[in-house]
């Protein structure tokens, strides 16, 4: 078996077992879509020539790059991306903020707005994304299967549109669109799961406990179980929520979930800003992971999600960037220091997560939250060839010293993104010499400058 | 007189009056050092003819670019830049994390470490820096020349070395240390002070309250006050300065400066994460600035500086980075962003510092800081030439709406720095084209690579 390309003399961050792996002077080589060497360049030179592996078509020296596990971006919405800025430093964000301009984007913004997502994403070094979708639409998919990026198409199910905009009341659910999205949801993932040798792989996405009715949360759950697909869902993630749910059912988010046997390693929860610690402990108790949004839920909600409590549980804690209408950035750089430096905030205690557990929520535990950890998530023989190098000769993270070793701290507290230089996703390279290398950055921009209008006219979806 | 350059059709942010001064299609126009002409492209254009100024030497079309006043880092010690990430995530930051290495720091490391520094902050926008020195050095001063940064040197007098150290204890104060970094402060100032046309103007630094005697805090005063010069002075910045104070003078840091008269509008505190609120609004009151470094503090101590009570208490705060080795950042961008976020963690409030008063805060807030701002801090006609492009294309700042107006919202929450295209500093030309124009920074990475040894061996400092 050939190797198709290595990598060596890298700064490598396996990501495999505890901590974050580093081997100082690290080899990879990948064959087709997988990883079949990691190591330290020397033995993995030593092995592959021992092993007869024959040819290396191409070698990559990374002497000065951090070759890293791709970031996972657990929970996005790309759908979004031209709302970016639309709506902040204000109260009631959902609401009065960013659905009034939802609802407007036509389907080819909608489009732009992945394109854009993925663009900035892909940059920063993101390569594997959990799409919840705001809008069901093939084109989307098709995009996916263009751009070449790892995506967990969360498929959405709701029954609520723009009557959510009345607050206060207790909204009307509409059974008849509940039943669409649903057969929308199902059409979705028999066409497209699995796509692309497994880079397409769905989830279930009802969409808050609060936007559907308790008989199609059951019909989701029945569904997922059937297909075997995983459950995300945004759960306890605003006032708004806990206030409809008590409406409704007389109950908390948590404790219905539960009822409804939710709560289980098949279910990745986001946010849960709004749980209490005992809802906390006892999410993470079931074995169901957590997606935290520091910037977008700090921008949106000033407050602190929390990543620390559901860990101290024994649970496990990706990362998402949610959307740029409310965060502004789809950077999993960005959100993994963001969520170090919260975490000191709410522990006003430096040593609360540390960039080592960041970095690992970024990739390995992110993982976990898509239910992709056997796949994909860090470097190790037999999983998918996804995988960036950061150069750390950008003055942002120089100097690189050994001992104290300084560079896991400065991927997570000074990387900004833009000194990843090279993104592989499924063995395929789709960043390198500083383009994109799966779609035309420059088209996207300039249509998006056009049809969006950018001085003295309202535009159009406004 | 001629027009040196015409930068026109711009997103012009003037931080004139109140609010960003926003215009849409805007126009500045420089000649020598100074701003003859800011407005409207157009009305730019016809006064130009109007008032006759002939010709117009170069034009830059800045459409689609930001043009913004120069941002201002209005505290950080570029002299630590070599310190980037080696204390991090731990307790006793300064005693245990930076100190041990701080004091190995050879003066040419001291020098490769400002370089680097100002490398990462120009290619981010930043055309001031309030460079509080550790290391008094005249080939720094000859570095701010050479480089074309305005700086404020702030000239340190401090009485206290490793004995620091000694955890617990009142420290032994060295008289002799006191008056010789009392006189290299005055020499320094007698040779560099207004040099380049007024581009290095000088702070008087007593470095701490309690890292000086009674009668050197004393001197220090009366030497700015006999030249003229503001004070810059870390104040109230963490337990070991109060217990320290309480110890040796039986009052805490803000009543001590008080007593000593330092509480003036030519006093700028910085930190005061230690203050009461009846001691913020005391400073507040008195005219002193503030400067905050959120980045810094969130991640040494896991606070958020008092930014929000000084300005309620109608004081003006400035933006510093502090310094690399706790910071990891050198950027403001990253300062505007955090400090955004770290107002609304604080009041659990996502209206509390707001994106438009975070650019104030890194522009003309921080000219207040250091006392220029009749000089830089906004574009005015008369003012300083100091603007940076920044380059709205990028997918981080798309797009670009006009009604709601999102690109203020996007220069501070979504700007990572790198969306910097070009600075221009005292009407001189310091990045373009992807690269600085005064430094070579290809020179500054590979010296740094080779003396600071990266792989398996301890670094000479350490």
């Amino acid at each position: 078996m050939a190797v198709d390309c290595l990598f060596k003399h890298a700064h490598l961050f396996t990501l495999a077992g505890e901590g974050v792996g580093y081997i100082p002077d690290g080899a990879v080589a990948v064959t087709g879509n997988r990883i079949i060497a990691v190591g330290d360049t020397n033995q993995v030179l030593a092995d592959l020539a021992a092993a007869g592996n024959g040819v290396i078509k191409q070698e990559i020296d990374a002497t000065h790059q951090a070759l890293l596990p791709g970031l996972i971006d657990a929970h996005i919405h790309t759908q979004l991306g031209l709302l970016r800025g639309v709506a902040q430093d204000m109260h009631d964000w959902m609401m009065q903020g960013v659905l009034p301009y939802m609802l407007e984007l036509k389907p080819r913004w909608q489009i732009l707005s992945s394109q854009l997502t993925v663009m900035e994403a892909l940059r920063a070094g993101t390569t594997t994304f959990g799409d919840f979708l705001v809008f069901p639409d093939p084109a989307l998919m098709e995009f996916y299967l263009s751009s070449g990026i790892r995506v967990r198409p969360i498929l959405p199910v709701f029954e609520i549109g723009p009557e959510l905009l009345a607050g206060g009341k207790l909204y009307q659910l509409d059974d008849h669109m509940g039943q669409a999205s649903y057969n929308e949801a199902l059409r979705l993932y028999a066409e497209y799961h699995g796509a692309a040798d497994g880079r397409i792989q769905c989830m279930m996405g009802p969409f808050a406990p609060d936007f559907i009715s308790e008989k199609t949360l059951v019909k989701c759950k029945d569904a997922a179980a059937a297909k075997g697909l995983p459950i995300q869902m945004h759960t306890a993630q605003g006032d708004r929520e806990t206030e409809q749910m008590e409406m409704r059912y007389k109950k908390r988010t948590i404790p219905y979930l539960d009822e409804h046997e939710y709560l289980d390693p098949e279910f990745t929860a986001v946010h849960m800003t709004m749980a209490n610690n005992d809802e906390v402990h006892q999410v993470a108790e079931a074995g169901s992971k957590l997606v935290v949004c520091n910037g977008s839920i700090g921008l949106i909600d000033g407050m602190i999600p929390p990543a620390i409590p559901f860990q101290e549980a024994g649970g496990t804690v990706g990362l998402g960037s949610d959307q740029a209408a409310g965060n502004n950035n789809c950077n999993v750089f960005n959100e993994m220091k963001l969520t170090a430096f919260f975490g000191k905030m709410r522990n006003q205690d430096p040593t609360a997560m540390p960039a080592d557990r960041a970095l690992r929520m970024a990739t390995i535990d992110g993982a976990k939250a898509l239910g992709l950890e056997d796949e994909i998530g860090s470097l190790e023989v037999g999983k998918k060839a996804d995988l960036i190098l950061v150069d750390t000769r950008h003055p942002t993270l120089q100097p690189v010293i050994e001992d104290p070793f300084n560079l896991t701290a400065n991927l997570v507290y000074a990387a900004r993104g833009n000194e990843v230089s090279f993104v592989m996703i499924d063995g395929r390279v789709v960043f390198d010499d500083g383009k994109l290398q799966t779609m035309d950055e420059d088209a996207v921009i300039q249509e998006i400058r056009e049809t969006v209008p950018s001085r003295r006219k309202k535009v159009g979806f406004m």
